[in-house]
């Protein structure tokens, strides 16, 4: 009779800014390896991510029970806990990666699961050659988290859809409300949204707008150099035509030099730089050379922590990314990322791909500029066709006394087997 | 055989700032009147609200189907248009009065319903009184609707509870954003919400935190005087004690000088008062005086048109206040406003009321100090009886390609009978 082993743990954690549905991908993982106890033991989730690796905090997944596990679901927020925490190269800090690998084979550690962005991938990449270097393989496995939509090969970003859907219904509904106020009051509303590089996110705001449904928008992307004068000549035209305009301004959007207008010298009266915000920028640029009055929201978080209207197919994207980081595992596969193919259908349909880490890490992808109007002020057609089934779809939490039922978690640290070294 | 003659038609228009809900007040005025065409005739709604009158831009509402007044209940913004337009006194422009006397006689207007707030319960007062002065007497009914929340006699405003429950799911989302950021990143989030004078809006912030849901959150009050060195003192206390801290705070907050923190005193490079925005002045002394890294949103539109989001309970109030005020018409009551009265019953119930509009104008009702935490800094467990059922309830738009669909109305004018004069 052969020797039973113990089958090795798994490590997940959330890596960086966290979105409506990063959670919905640790469910997957989480449930997944939970149908697998043969061949995975207990995952264990990084306590604010891979920090909670390095400091040995690690949350053991077994005590939630199922029902908790199932609502991190319907949870937006990192349920435990991120971290923006990027490690050093291995000739910068040996010592940290080191810690990394004690921890790993003090809990008998055969599989990571790193849910994040850019960075994060290239952890992975360095977690899965240095533990073979070291003689402890672990196959790490990437799963694709960012609100940005910019990583490479993968047809979307799990995080995104929800922005999107959130940028493109606040979009419409803020629209709305000025155009019934545009006659005596605000004609110019501007919405500030994330995107330091990509103006994925911005784009959405162009969905507001549709054949029935003719809405004056402008949208400023951070691809794109503003060019004042013609933007504010677009502005008047906008107005003069519909009474009013809405404005989509990416954070990331930079002038002529490469300034962010964000911080293009504006300095309040103790001479700080002015603290941070595109959109009152915009909006007092176009009431002082326009005259006409405005009103300005930035989203910041609420874009995208906003479960309440997260998008179905992402959620189930989301899930389906973490189901299948196990799935990976599971067949043998290491140093990859779970990737989103969209198939090559009429109506929109998308399957489960893979690409190697090494093609993926510290790579960005920006809108093509053929998702960006001629006019460099909203999308293409292409652009709607590509983001518009990635927001369809609601799945709502439950709601009790007027607000929605979110996961709260026990959170039991594993106990420590290390001296307390980071 | 007695002549039979023509009802008498009704005016209903829109006024001030728009709701998530004021829609659904329009449905229930039209639906109401229509199913006693042998009383009120044909409901015109003026374009852009009273302006419509005074330019005699009657909407027919007549010519729209059944179905489109019925998505009204759906739709955010003001379907008919309002405006920020205040009548003068009858010394000062007697004219317009008499205008829209002309414009009410020439459609045969018997009914006056004007939705808004406190402005417009003033000029509902002064329509019904001129009316019967010019021998042309009409019925004049205010159908209350205000985000701030600030009419008097009411136990609360239809729009209120929609933006409440925007607020408190926002800030909870958002808390649980940065709480699972905050060991390495973000450690202070600060919300900006309307109220210009009552602290209502804010106060709904404190609903995010519960019995099973602790969370530090920080609200300031229009009607609380800001004290720079007692607000970091309790920043820094949560974020000692959490980890992290949220910030609610009210566009109205004012220094001990009276000056509106949102503009105290700080200018651009150029000179110009800084482009509003509490928030960042809030979040920038947080930085400044303790070092926290921080982020901040500004709901503005956002909150109020989030039909998306909207109370079930503000809904159907909505609706009964419109709904309220056609049978007031019909049992010819005049000079009054709809008000909605709280039952003394241990579940929250609430009935119909009425109040004199003479107790109602120009009078605005603030935060009772009761309702404030003794601090300053949050809400008390009165008021958290008194908020918690004005956001209970869901009643979901329904969707399409990811997009909430929002009515649709032709609005076609009626053809205008008078000189054109304003």
């Amino acid at each position: 009779m052969p020797v039973k082993t113990r089958p090795r743990n798994a490590f997940y954690a959330q890596s960086g800014g966290v979105t409506a549905v990063i959670n919905a991908s640790a469910c997957g993982v989480i449930e997944t390896a939970r149908r697998h106890k043969d061949r995975i033991g207990k995952v264990y989730a990084g306590r604010n991510g891979i920090i909670g690796a390095l400091r040995e905090e690690l949350i053991d997944t077994s005590r939630e029970s199922a029902k908790a596990i199932a609502m991190l679901r319907y949870t937006p927020s990192g349920a435990f806990g991120s971290c923006r925490y990027k490690l050093k190269s291995l000739e910068e800090n040996r010592a940290e990666y080191e810690r990394l690998m004690d921890v790993f084979r003090a809990h008998n550690i055969g599989y990571f699961f790193y849910n994040g962005g850019g960075d994060s991938a290239d952890t992975c990449l360095k977690v899965s050659r240095l533990s073979r270097k070291m003689g402890f393989p672990i196959q790490a496995i990437h799963i694709p988290k960012t609100v940005d939509n910019d990583l490479p090969i993968t047809d979307n970003c799990p995080g995104f859809g929800s922005v999107a859907k959130y940028v493109a219904v606040s979009t419409l509904e803020a629209s709305m409300d000025v155009a019934s106020m545009c006659e005596t009051s605000t004609k110019v509303f501007v919405l500030e949204v994330m995107g330091r590089h990509a103006g994925w996110i911005a784009a959405a705001g162009g969905l507001a707008a549709g054949i029935d449904n003719d809405l004056p928008l402008i949208i400023l992307f951070p691809e794109i150099t503003f060019n004042k004068k013609r933007f504010l000549a677009l502005v008047r035209e906008k107005v003069r035509e519909y009474g009013y305009v809405t404005i989509v301004v990416s954070e990331g959007v930079r002038d002529f030099r490469g300034r962010f207008l964000a911080d293009a010298g504006t300095r309040d009266a103790f001479g700080h730089a002015q603290l941070g915000g595109v959109a009152p920028v915009v909006a007092g640029m176009v009431k002082e050379i326009l005259g006409y009055k405005y009103h300005w929201a930035v989203a910041d978080y609420l874009q995208r922590s906003a479960r309440h209207l997260a998008s179905l197919t992402d959620i189930e994207q989301a899930y389906a990314v973490g189901e299948a980081a196990v799935h990976m595992a599971l067949k043998g596969r290491n140093s990859v990322m779970v990737t989103i193919r969209r198939k090559p259908t009429r109506r929109y349909r998308w399957e489960i791909g893979e690409a190697s880490l090494a093609r993926v890490a510290n790579r960005e992808k920006l809108m093509p500029r053929s998702y960006i109007s001629k006019d460099g002020f909203g999308i293409t057609q292409r652009c709607r066709a590509y983001l518009e089934p990635l927001i369809v779809g609601e799945d709502s939490p439950e709601y009790r006394n007027g607000l929605p039922v979110y996961a709260n978690l026990k959170k039991l640290l594993v106990k420590s087997k290390l001296p307390r070294t980071f």
